[in-house]
């Protein structure tokens, strides 16, 4: 049959569509894919294909392409007929140009994208945009329509689906797995998602272990283990595979179809009765499959099957043949438009997964907050009190679950660290999300608890950026060093959300929320490989439209923070606080206060009131703040008539000059606070860090930061601050260097404070422990 | 019986000790753990435990200890008996008591530590010293003999387990593996350790997956699910896993040593047949088994069972029971030396697993590193011959391979990016590493090559760093955005480095050599997801007696650079280099003098030699390099009379001053290169690094620093320039505000650039393609 006499068959309604016209719907979006790789013009073929239609950059990964428009097909076809609400993860997406036609097939992108029209016009522009400058990239971006897994970094399709259907009852998260991605870390360990779903209460993820058998160069793992290995390993995770294998299309359409028929009837029964095994498809088709059939199978069919087009009319012809071997006149009008024997192979409306308002984050709604004013901290006096902030965020944090339970849109997530950080207060109110067996030793766990937790830091980011994606709220509480384990996820969030804003038709997401605690100052026990503050610094290279960063120096400071960032949309917030007995500074309105000025002088603290300052004591988190405070107290006792400014940040991008970050202060207002005088600066992290934001102040020259230099044990808290040089000695020290009339007295002072850290030192020695009048020091003037 | 009258049995020789004796060991190592945890004094028990006996700060974990000492006395039994040299990797770090316990019973912790006598006064000293300050860390770092693996972050034991074990034919590798660990990314890929490691070629990873039932307050997955769907699980990874399981001691030591007994015969076998599947061990047993019964058994055993001793004397008496529990008159003579029931269960001499000289570095050999003269590229003039760096050093690279090879003591390892990244010359001369079925399509496949590739930066860098932490030599070749996966790693790994070189007994270890490449400026295809340059930030914040970053400008740079990084020890070298062809500027004599230098004025394209600077254009990495070359000859076009001075940067820590890094450069040579002038500095990562490393250097007020901003998309390579405003249009300019003579002609020349960046702008977006003469320019003056 020639392309030019086939008719469309349309002989069944759209709820159950024959397989020859998903074979079509199939055809037509594996020739839309290689034309976005390909082509620059003659989208239909309406003429012989000439070297000027080809690009002159063929850039593209075909290899997957075919698996993905095969599954598109067939979900289509089961999500019509069942009026499912479903969304598609595509872990390969590289795969891109496969979704991309999808979306335009069932009309999704063109909604989004109106210059995108489904005729010949459109599907030039759509192929011509194509990994083109300016244009579209290769990957599952925020452009696309349905997406919300961009998948050019691999590992976190399962998690991020996982994410998408924790809450999410009903809906369908189909996600392609591909068998490169599989040997990852990240998705070895998202395999355990049955583990934490529930199948009434959350959606249902459908994962599609794609086999294509090869990467970039190398065959899979998966692909060439024994098929009952395989389907143990699996199983072992909790799921039930179904196998659909082959490389002739009829055969593969049946069994795929079948396959399809099975799991959603096994979806919806473990959705009435809570039980069963959560089913998922093995695929094993060929990789680049209907493409040349010299690559056809192999990794050679990876990226751009046929390369250097232009320079061979051979291989000009032979592009011509591949795409022609779909035959586009059945499958497009002459006008460019999808023929009726496939317009319709789609769900329609909402339902399209290219058309889902969940993945465009419109269905969202703003969480209802709780005053925090009842669980403040008392603060008669600055540094009289003490309290362990996260405890006191926990207290509230058990409000804000109760205020939002039967929302059903906040989820708490953590490492194993939930109460080992000291949020244990929510646990009143809700579990810990489990659903395998208990045992009476056991406690707080719960099949669909408001916290989840597991040891794994990337199922804790995956999951929650899914959640987030699909218009849900939530928090990830961890150990400060750990968070590195995340620093990729991180990345790639970041620029997800700076790229979807660009999108008018994506809602801003609310905000990914970190809270990192049991930081570098306090591991007693620990030690060193449990020391690094350096993901401030990582999340702070990041666009800064998404980057923020906050360092609150007390328990009420903490509350107004979490506020803040519980409230926000389309942000990376990350909030650095402590979990052990601290002093507490500010009342709740000075803390909210401080909050929205970001920084700012603490003049209870200050003795410069009545002239000029000898120097600022600037600080930042809430060991430094602490020592910093001790510092004044010494110099106040060594020198009474120093005219010290003490200034406390806590929004650390305020730092930052505007032009650098929309939280930047003004120069002038920078030079009000922190004047044209010595600045010692007593900061949680890396003390190049603050060099990095403020290089280009005024008086940067007199900003002289201590900070956290990766000198690092297990030992007490005090002799944490005293190996990396932040100890209020030391500050002390620093800031006498820097008043010129402190004069000849300097070497008797220096001498001074050293016997005092001698002392120190003798002490811990034998004892173990802080100096009392170290450890009990608390600001008192 | 009371501990008084008990008698020591002796009734088997050590070969193969009775179960009695191998329990009075565990006892032993569990009572020195306790006694690590808890005591100050009285550590024979000798006299009534008094609370001043005890730690006032009581830190350690104890859940995991009985797990650790119980395998440790079955291995010693089964190495004894068959003379099998071993190593073990031990995951659940926090448990270092259980390890310290051990190396000081067979004697290996004396030997390396001679204050630790094995007596009254060495076991006090031992139990002393444990997590406190000044003493020795919960983990089981650098200062445990025996120790590769320090195991505070969590994920990585079985990867360097299998990393210690390629290439070491005969070698057991031991690796206990929590059921908390096990739920992380890293570790769960780590399970396809089987897949990559040659029965007869490799030593044999031992997993030992201890089910203890509890994370710090969860549950841990593995530990509940269904016995079968868990072997299921392992099978599908290329296990055979035999399961040990009780609370009873005497019938888990019967059912451990059948299982050992049967380990080391299947390993045996097939390390004699290369067939058979990989034995492993399930052990289940209580957390925290044989401490206080209130908690044995649950997660409320996982750090201190007892809290607060000191403050009630009922918890003295439960702790002085609990120690008592174990019989310690049995165990230890009134000198405090172990009675020769338990001194002599363990293999002895090197065998034992806390002297193992290959664990301390002491097995490695320099690499041959053949000449690289033969693979310089050919350099006539600077900028006029192209090649593809990282290609140039594949060349290399094959002949290092060659030379080595009967040395078995060099692997390359890349995430399935070998070939992509262009080393692919490697592949003459050996394979990629496979053990599974192949295919016709497959290509280079051995059971046994040198070229390690799996899908997983995570097990690529553990896999590596278990290889150099027993003193072979690697590389890992990776694209630069996603180095950013191993981040923590990366840490961890610097952090073990750095304390490891305060043993003596350690011999440094090849350094952790990375090939960055597929960087940020070249994502032609792939766009904003593959761009991050910020792994190098990362590194420069870890110590500077091992961190080391170079951006090497051309091939015969990048060769110098490759042999510094190949015969280095200790250090974590980072070497970021484009594949994509690019001007060649040094020949082979220029590039090393250069590589010695670390930075130097490239005078050929200098025009200040005869007078004072007006301006300095310095640059780091290759494309920036070639942009700032293509500005000076914009420059020179515009303003003929113009003194420029060129400085590259290829070292990039000496930037620093000499206090902040070894390789720092002093201030006055600094100032020699630099000049007091305007600097213009085209940077290849992120502009603040240059200005966290220069902060402090004369002259930085005047330093303009041009880099990435986080500004990708899929684009030509001279667009991501001017996205980032790194073009040489735009570095031109910027020297041209610098330059006051230039004085009014400025305005006209501002608008010259940009009408020529206005021109690229059209093209592109016309044809999809950079300019001709952008693309194509080269330096000839």
């Amino acid at each position: 049959m020639s392309a030019a006499t086939a008719q469309p068959v349309i002989d069944h309604p759209p709820a159950d569509a024959p397989l020859e016209r998903l074979d079509a719907w199939w055809r037509a979006a594996n020739y839309l894919s290689v034309g976005q790789i390909y082509l620059l013009d003659n989208p239909l073929l309406a003429e012989p294909l000439l070297p000027e239609h080809v690009k002159p950059r063929l850039l593209g990964h075909w290899g997957t392409v075919p698996g993905i428009t095969l599954t598109y097909a067939h979900l289509n076809r089961v999500l019509a007929r069942e009026r499912i609400e479903a969304l598609l993860v595509c872990g390969p997406g590289h795969g891109a140009a496969a979704l991309n036609a999808a979306a335009w097939l069932e009309g999704g992108y063109t909604e989004h994208h109106p210059h995108l029209t489904r005729d010949a016009d459109g599907m030039r522009t759509l192929f011509r945009e194509f990994s083109f400058p300016g244009g579209v990239p290769s990957h599952a971006s925020p452009h696309l329509p349905g997406s919300i897994h961009e998948g050019g970094e691999l590992g976190y399709s399962l998690a991020h689906a996982t994410g998408a259907a924790f809450d999410n009852p009903g809906l369908l998260v189909a996600c392609v797995v591909g068998d490169g991605e599989a040997e990852t870390g990240p998705l070895a360990a998202s395999w355990q998602a049955p583990r934490f779903l529930h199948p009434r209460e959350d959606g249902a993820v459908l994962p599609v272990l794609h086999l294509n058998g090869y990467k970039i160069a190398n065959p899979t793992l998966l692909s060439r283990v024994d098929r009952d290995e395989l389907h143990g390993y699996l199983r072992g995770c909790g799921w039930e595979p179904v196998e659909v294998a082959g490389s002739e299309p009829r055969e593969v359409h049946e069994a795929y179809a079948a396959a399809l028929d099975h799991v959603t009837a096994a979806i919806a029964e473990r959705a009435r009765t809570g039980r069963g095994r959560a089913p998922m498809v093995v695929l094993r088709t060929p990789k680049g499959w209907t493409g040349p059939r010299e690559v056809e199978g192999s990794w050679r069919s990876h990226q751009v099957p046929i390369a250097d087009v232009r320079s061979d009319p051979r291989r000009v012809a032979a592009l011509q043949r591949w795409l022609a071997s779909y035959r586009p006149a059945e499958l497009f009008t002459a006008e460019g438009a999808p023929t009726a024997a496939i317009a319709d192979l789609h769900p329609g409306g909402d339902l399209r997964m290219s058309a889902n308002p969940r993945a465009h984050g419109q269905r969202q709604r703003d969480l209802r907050l709780p005053d925090t004013a009842g669980h403040a901290v008392e603060v008669s006096a600055p540094g009289h009190t003490t309290a362990e902030a996260t405890r006191v965020l926990g207290g509230w944090l058990r409000e804000v679950v109760s205020a939002n339970a039967e929302h059903r849109d906040l989820l708490l997530f953590a490492p194993d660290e939930h109460a080992s950080n000291r949020l244990g207060a929510v646990l009143e109110v809700t579990g810990r999300r489990w659903r395998l067996p208990t045992a009476p030793a056991d406690a707080d766990l719960a099949p669909d608890g408001r916290v989840v937790e597991v040891l794994s830091e990337h199922l804790c980011q995956g999951w929650l950026e899914g959640y987030l994606l699909t218009g849900r709220h939530g928090l990830l509480s961890t150990y400060e060093a750990f968070a590195h384990v995340v620093d990729s996820m991180v990345a790639q969030h970041a620029k997800w959300l700076h790229t979807a804003a660009d999108q008018p038709w994506r809602r801003p997401v609310p905000s990914l929320n970190y809270l990192l605690t049991s930081h570098v100052w306090r591991q007693d026990h620990n030690g060193a490989s449990h020391q690094d503050p350096g993901f401030v610094d990582h999340v702070l290279s990041k666009r800064p439209e998404v980057s923020r960063v906050y360092l609150p120096p007390d328990a009420n400071t903490l509350l107004a923070v979490a506020e803040r960032c519980l409230r926000s949309r389309g942000l990376v917030n990350v909030v650095v606080a402590g979990k052990q007995p601290a002093a507490q500074y500010l009342d709740a309105e000075a803390a909210r206060a401080h909050v929205e000025q970001g920084l700012g002088i603490w003049r209870w603290a200050s003795t410069d009131a009545g002239g000029a300052t000898d120097a600022v004591i600037a600080c930042a988190g809430d060991v430094p703040t602490q020592e910093a405070l001790a510092a004044v107290d010494v110099l106040l006792d060594l020198v009474p008539d120093l005219r010290l400014r003490v200034v406390n940040v806590v929004d650390l991008a305020r730092l930052f000059r505007p032009h650098r970050h929309p939280h930047g202060l003004p120069d002038r207002a920078y030079t009000e606070i922190f004047t044209d005088r010595p600045v010692v600066f007593a900061f949680h992290g890396y003390p190049w860090l603050v060099h990095q934001l403020t290089y280009d102040r005024p008086n940067h020259d007199q900003l002289h930061v201590h900070g956290f230099h990766d000198h690092g044990t297990t030992t007490t808290p005090f002799d944490m601050c005293v190996l990396n040089g932040i100890d209020r000695y030391r500050l002390a020290l620093a800031v006498l260097r820097q008043v010129p009339r402190v004069g000849d007295r300097l070497g008797h002072l220096r001498q001074d404070l050293l016997d005092r850290l001698a002392a120190h030192a003798a002490h811990i020695r034998r004892t173990g422990e802080d100096l009392p009048e170290i450890s009990g020091w608390r600001w008192n003037r």
